[in-house]
């Protein structure tokens, strides 16, 4: 066991956001990281398992959140609307630090294995709200749909909005291409 | 190089669709997909790369013909009637064979190494279409949104169809599903 080092959590999230913008996320290694925030290789592993965490720590929580709203949803809510509470949440957790998303949407960009990483944590996101739904007394055609749209959606307005050069608020990013979906939908 | 063998490519696919269903993917070896075809390990790899490949192959095949039938859409459609003839022509090449697409549904439900590549390849036909749609003039958003959300339709109709027990017509769940849609987001 190594000392408890004050802040090397976030010292080393920020030395790997910045290793990964400057070389790639496949050149950089742990030991580079760890150099870079002045800890050891040790203490980077007893923070995260591997650099590919760095970026998606806090996913499992965040489908933990983003159900635990959606059962707070209104009973009268449709299927879209409840999956709808459970984005809007997601977004609450997530919208806060538009600088950081900017970056992180960029490094996962970059590289095949953390778009492919990305795409399978939404598709779970999407499984357990689509089993949610279902339990709410919802049909298995609406409940897939709506988890299944609701999901395209969010995906959608999660790269507008952290792709934008200037800050906005993802909630209002979120329900501005619902609506947009709804034209969609419309139109015709 | 080996003799040519007739018929090796199917009596290959029907051996291993067989073990996969019989002892599951992982436990199933090339050696033993050869064995049950009554061929060579060597012949099965001058027609597949890996074990993988029987239940992917002609996905790349399938990505160009939903392409073209994109580029024949009415100058007219909006971007989700132009993404919906894409899905049409998939349906048409794939529909065919109900109880084969039943078989391989059910061995890629059963891997998570399976489920993730399917999920990669539908992520691939959708970033397809998203550009397609653009080069045809369509904003991002509407680009997007379109492909993003015509895939998500998709691939609900595709377990739908072939989840069920009877045959049915891809087409046309697919059809009916975009339907569903349009009553979930016009719900209100």
């Amino acid at each position: 066991m190594g000392r408890w080092e004050p802040g090397a959590d976030s010292r080393l999230r920020e030395a790997a956001i910045e290793l990964f913008l400057e070389r790639g996320f496949e050149q950089t290694m742990v030991a580079d990281i760890a150099e870079r925030a002045g800890v050891t290789a040790r203490t980077f592993f007893r923070h995260f398992a591997d650099k590919r965490e760095v970026i998606f720590q806090g996913a499992a929580d965040l489908e933990e959140w983003s159900l635990a709203a959606l059962e707070k949803a209104p009973a009268t809510a449709s299927a879209l609307e409840t999956v709808e509470v459970a984005l809007d949440a997601t977004a609450r957790l997530l919208g806060g630090d538009h600088g950081f998303a900017r970056k992180r949407q960029a490094i996962i960009e970059s590289s095949a294995e953390l778009r492919e990483r990305e795409l399978i944590k939404l598709n779970s996101l999407s499984a357990r709200l689509e089993e949610a739904l279902r339990r709410r007394g919802f049909g298995d055609l609406d409940a897939s749909l709506a988890a299944a749209t609701g999901i395209a959606v969010y995906r959608v307005a999660f790269e507008r909005w952290a792709g934008a050069a200037e800050d906005g608020d993802l909630r209002e990013v979120i329900r501005d291409t619902m609506i947009h979906l709804r034209a969609l939908t419309a139109a015709e």
